[in-house]
């Protein structure tokens, strides 16, 4: 597919926030899975966010929106809305950058991230549970205290910090690859393609979303970014209803595909990472490694990488999933 | 400490062991953890081992011991002995390089690890609960069969294969940095050791065991190879009884000190790691991390490397940690 002449633009905004975060975070680790190398008979790799300061990729928006306009947010603070990780990621990076943080959550969000972010330093609002009541609850709180509204994933500064796992990638595989990345609102996969496309224009990229909120699958097939109404999934961390204005027109323009996930393919995903990699996932970010095994070669050639965009699962749902049959 | 110039007799063997294994393990993840550095007031960064093929670091002495005589193992196979994670290695190695391999287990061995290590491909062989039992067995099986013995710590292969590890270190951490490396017969140490003082002779390194099996520490006291019978702990991959002969030697001279470790701290770093740092790892890796937890400054300076040696837990063991009450 080729690259609109306009995402080139984005080339510049990319380099700024790479050298922005270096300092902050390092190159996350990419490791080899011998178990899915063997089970999918083609070589998988693990891009781990998980590993990642407060375990999610949610770090690198975060730091490349405060570190985007550092006076100010130091000046008036910062405020956002997010179902967990960006919460997290904002109070960890803002704490880190001598910036006070307000983040609002639903009610609803998982009380495991909720708990790690006011442990991280961030100040919770919690709303009712409801898209619109957080969005208009943040812009309140963002008009009385002047803080800075920072987008948890369709603003420049949350794609282009996204955008630096893209160009990791293209550091650390020396060839075409096919990438697995999750999909809420699109941040992750918006920047990532970008920047493995505008770098190696014939990797392939699926996007993976839970059956249980197919948003952007749903507005790529009407061609319009529709509200899916999302229904209850382990995922907590996919669930925005609608994408973004500009990563649902980065992912029409970049992304070869999305595929959907169910939840039994989900807890076997956590399941095998747990005992075979050894690494503690959450749903959201298991799904890319369940969609990898429920169609390993449909997709493009070359090396299969699969991003486990985040660790935060709540250690009794972990608990419950380790005790289910399994092959391992 | 100054180095014994026959250790410096070592180096040869240490560089031909990292070109002998580059093509088949690449450099493991050193990740730093913001939990246990924010806790303990230093910079704390975690090896992690656990991400090895077969979850542990002993591919290193497996893939280097047949590399060192690929064509005789090719013609005869392998024997060795082990109590879990030298057998995976050596079953996985084996197989991936086209030779045969059997496998001495003890019958009270981790079942989770036996059987990984029959789908790695190795044959397994039962024997009594005993070190000696073990030893007869192997070698009953090295005579009748002419199968190549590999001992899985104590020889020149297994401890240069294990310096890999540290040649790894220099390299990823530009400044002298304290290591905490779990200890059983002493291979990792040793091997971990030779090329870390080597390299930087003011690092400083600090082993540690299970206060359930104290047999390096004991030794070291003794100035000679004690034999300390183990007692039941959790830290299933550190049981060795007896250091070897060439272990005790390098850890006699290059290893500052020997900390003990507790079943509960262990199951308090193994909870910790799972937590915060979403990692799954067993009691034998995380006695590094305990020992840091209980000690962070008494050891030397700069940053500190925890080993995390090996992430083959048994689930049902992972689950009910994960239930007991902690910080996070």
């Amino acid at each position: 597919m080729p690259i609109p002449p306009e995402h080139r633009l984005w080339n510049d905004f990319l380099r700024v926030a790479r050298r922005r975060i270096a300092g902050y975070l390092p190159p996350t680790p990419l490791v080899r899975s011998e178990f899915l190398s063997r089970e999918l008979r083609r070589d998988v790799f693990l891009k781990l966010e998980s590993l990642q300061p407060v375990g999610a990729f949610k770090v690198r928006p975060a730091f490349n929106g405060i570190l985007a306009s550092l006076q100010e947010c130091r000046a008036a603070g910062v405020v956002t809305n997010s179902s967990g990780n960006f919460a997290q990621a904002v109070a960890f990076a803002a704490t880190r950058l001598g910036v006070d943080s307000c983040i609002v959550m639903m009610r609803g969000a998982s009380e495991f991230k909720r708990r790690r972010t006011e442990a991280f330093g961030g100040k919770v609002v919690v709303c009712d549970d409801s898209f619109r009541s957080r969005a208009e609850t943040t812009e309140r709180i963002r008009k009385e205290s002047g803080r800075v509204a920072l987008h948890p994933f369709d603003s420049r500064e949350s794609i282009a910090g996204n955008a630096t796992l893209g160009l990791e990638l293209l550091d650390q595989i020396g060839e075409d690859f096919t990438l697995l990345a999750p999909i809420s609102g699109g941040g992750l996969i918006a920047g990532t393609a970008l920047a493995v496309k505008l770098g190696r224009p014939d990797c392939r990229i699926r996007g993976v979303q839970a059956q249980a909120n197919p948003s952007m699958k749903r507005s790529l097939e009407a061609d319009r970014r529709v509200l899916t109404e999302p229904s209850a999934s382990l995922a907590d961390a996919l669930t925005v209803p609608r994408p973004g204005r500009n990563t649902f027109a980065l992912v029409r323009a970049l992304v070869d595909d999305v595929a959907l996930v169910g939840e039994e393919a989900m807890r076997s995903a956590i399941r095998l990472l747990a005992i075979e990699e050894k690494l503690v996932v959450e749903a959201g970010g298991a799904v890319s490694v369940a969609a990898a095994l429920a169609a390993p070669r449909e997709v493009g050639g070359g090396p299969l990488v699969c991003v486990v965009s985040g660790g935060n699962i709540e250690p009794n749902l972990l608990r419950e999933i380790l005790s289910e049959p399994g092959e391992a």
